[in-house]
């Protein structure tokens, strides 16, 4: 089950081109989704499916701010209105496609599944776009077989990076053994981590003398359907013995992190990770590039063995630990929304 | 629901060899089918199953003009008799296989999936075979992952020329305001297209100057499950006002298509096409060949693409337009002649 | 349905190594198992899913005796207890992970599925292991998309030798002429067949003069789930009138074949095959090694033939033969177990 009122992320900027080949099917939440580009570089979103007989229109052709369905010959303006049916005088009733309002924000395309009315952009999550003068950061984008929620589990609980990413992003078990605070926000929570005295993750290790120790405050911010924000910054280990690390600043880092699901098995992720311009140096964001690729297979793979799991044992018991707090929050906050979506559409059929 | 009182073309006759490996498996309207040709030639077609323990016949031997099961030997004549079960003396009831009526014609392999005293050959569709001395053609075979509905659909109505095919069979959207007439036949549809003063298609605008314009004139015989014989003679532009072109003949063509449902959801698709030998010339034909290829990978990539919709989009409302009057047509005549088979069945049901 | 109270082979001893990567994960009976050696060589079997958000223990870490889940850290000893869970200072109930009775013996990894206070050692079927001094075997190991049942039916029947191996183990019809005699076990079925006066099997036939002549003594140990020991000599041919052949011993090979049930659609098979020491002469046992590859192979493509066709055609009658004596008898020993341990189950509920 879906929120419909939310924007859902569809890919980068650049994924869409202007391009006559621009034509970008997406399935989000389980409806198809055809994205493409207006002659002006506006974005369009419609509905992946000509109302005749269900060709997909993303195999269609762009003639102007239009979309032709290569099938029939049906034309849809950027509107989902039907505006000829070749041999035709008259368009039955019927014929229009829907269309979903778009925003594109920080580099990210986004997209409305619900109520056009209630589309609100101040909804869509703070992001940092690699545009961003102000910062280096390189992307990509990854599709895994598992449900959103257990992306939701996954994100909302850094303590699996001291497992899941031992080789990588984790280097010490430092980050099963720190409790971070969570507080809720209307669509999702904000998590902060203090790790203190840790050693680097593995994937900086060489950089440094063996006995380094760092200082890290993190600070997620998370939102439906599964946007995970995170800044991450790296300080020389302080000796503030309560509040704030005070050791200098070494590595400030951000990663923007959408999490679509495609349908109830799989999911598309948008990703960036990289530094401020301000503590950059030459190859950092390579190598941090390098690695999450390198971690999110280990993700991957991770969470598509336990989606198997999941599928073999329907319904087994299972228990929760004290890192589910974030996990338990944010599904909370989703379950939520879920709720209100579904008592507003019974309210409406009432009323009807 | 496939009918069963019908010819299903089981493929070209050169796809079934004298050879000892000349087993060919095939899937009929849900039905496994075992072909194989007797020492003499004549073609045999049995369900593909042993009735001891289900293993394949298609897995088995020719003796003679028997077939013996592999995993325990039994032996089954070309009648589906089984006449002998190694280490028996006696064969117990319930060890024949069904066979199936089979007529070789048109250089095609015709199997009755019905009642084997309704088997008519004169219910067989016209068609002209690769053999035909009249003319040259070339043959191919293609699977698709597509119901044998949406074949019917596509088949039935060649205003999609003008878009699917626009870079290869079509060449303008003439066929798309091209009003044909439908005619009914017991079993199918005939159709005819007059196309006037149209230019050339896609496939061999390079040979002949810009302004080029032809008169098309198509005549299609649409028969079930869903065979396409289709004769599609090319003529000068001619000046009749009304009634058939009066331009002169250029290049007369002929092309045989039998789609047969392998299951729900694909097809196995027999086609040729060419040219009468009296208009041929060197290297058309090759052409035709190259061009049909590629556009039945477009019909291949329209249709898979429609399928998945259809069943992500179950049961969602559709629009009708001009051009569905044929496949509506052909669509009628199919469920009708469904209604009676199991009108037929049920009055056999009440009198037993 | 599986038999939960029995022993499972679960592969070769060297399949599962000291090394840090030696974490094995099969599928026995549906259950997901880990199988991993502790630093002493003794191998464990769990459950491979942990009970907090069911990821695969298999992609786990080995800590000593115990397996650390790589997703949140949980640490599990060999008896399955959670030890531990990291920024935990308490252990939940229900964190413990079933654990299952193990056995290697004859160079297989035995695992008890069922109650393990029945774990029953004498219970391991008898075989001859690959490090037996008396005998030159070499294994290996395939998976199979057939139901065991399938197998049990294969393997308890060798008149298939004269048809699905006809090119290979098989070398005349005498194996579907042979009446074997059967005899029932606690646990299943042994049987002997004597073949006489037969040709070499084909893979062997270059070695022969055409008119060489053999007597055959097979005798075939068949126990639940499907275990199959067969002990197979050659002999020239004899003449005694009654009884065993009086020939003289030309080559004693042993064959243990282990096919594990994964789920109801798949098999893993553990096989071996070679002579006794005393009867092996250079390069025999390597001969045998390529033609039982080959022969499995004929065996895999019959087996998932038949698969196919028992799904398309479910439920649609079929006939039994002379030959169905060794598999009735097997599956009706089968079938008694089940419902004997389903009635035990049934008699402890009503208890309770």
């Amino acid at each position: 089950m879906f929120l419909k009122n939310a924007w859902y992320c569809a890919g980068w900027d650049k994924d869409l081109s202007l391009g006559q080949d621009g034509l970008l099917a997406r399935k989000i939440a389980d409806q198809s989704i055809l994205l493409y580009r207006k002659p002006n570089g506006e974005a369009v979103a419609m509905e992946d499916r000509c109302r005749h007989r269900s060709a997909p229109l993303s195999l269609g052709r762009k003639e102007g701010d239009s979309i032709r369905c290569m099938y029939h010959g049906l034309l849809f303006g950027p509107d989902g209105q039907c505006t000829q049916i070749p041999g035709m005088s008259r368009i039955p009733p019927g014929a229009n496609v829907p269309v979903f309002p778009v925003v594109e924000r920080d580099n990210w395309i986004w997209v409305w599944m619900g109520e056009p009315a209630l589309a609100d952009p101040d909804l869509i999550c703070y992001a940092i776009g690699p545009s961003d003068p102000d910062w280096i950061l390189r992307t990509n984008h990854l599709r895994i077989g598992a449900s959103f929620r257990q992306e939701i589990a996954n994100l909302a609980d850094l303590s699996h990076l001291s497992w899941v990413h031992d080789m990588t992003l984790g280097g010490s078990e430092d980050w099963s053994f720190t409790r971070p605070t969570h507080e809720l926000t209307p669509r999702g929570i904000e998590t902060r981590y203090s790790v203190r005295r840790s050693p680097p993750p593995a994937f900086v290790k060489h950089l440094f003398p063996p006995d380094a120790l760092f200082d890290i405050e993190a600070h997620v911010r998370l939102t439906v359907p599964c946007n995970f924000i995170l800044r991450f910054a790296v300080h020389e280990a302080g000796d503030a013995k309560t509040g704030p690390t005070n050791g200098a600043l070494l590595l400030d880092t951000f990663t923007s992190q959408a999490v679509t699901p495609r349908d109830a098995e799989s999911v598309d992720y948008y990703f960036s990770w990289g530094t401020s311009r301000e503590t950059y140096m030459p190859g950092i964001v390579d190598l941090m590039y390098e690695a999450n690729e390198t971690a999110f297979l280990e993700d991957k793979r991770m969470l598509e063995g336990q989606r198997e799991r999941q599928r073999d044992y329907a319904g087994a018991p299972q228990i929760d630990i004290v890192h589910d707090a974030g996990p338990v929050k944010m599904l909370w906050v989703l379950d939520k929304l879920l709720a209100e979506e579904a008592a507003g559409a019974q309210a409406i059929r009432e009323v009807a």
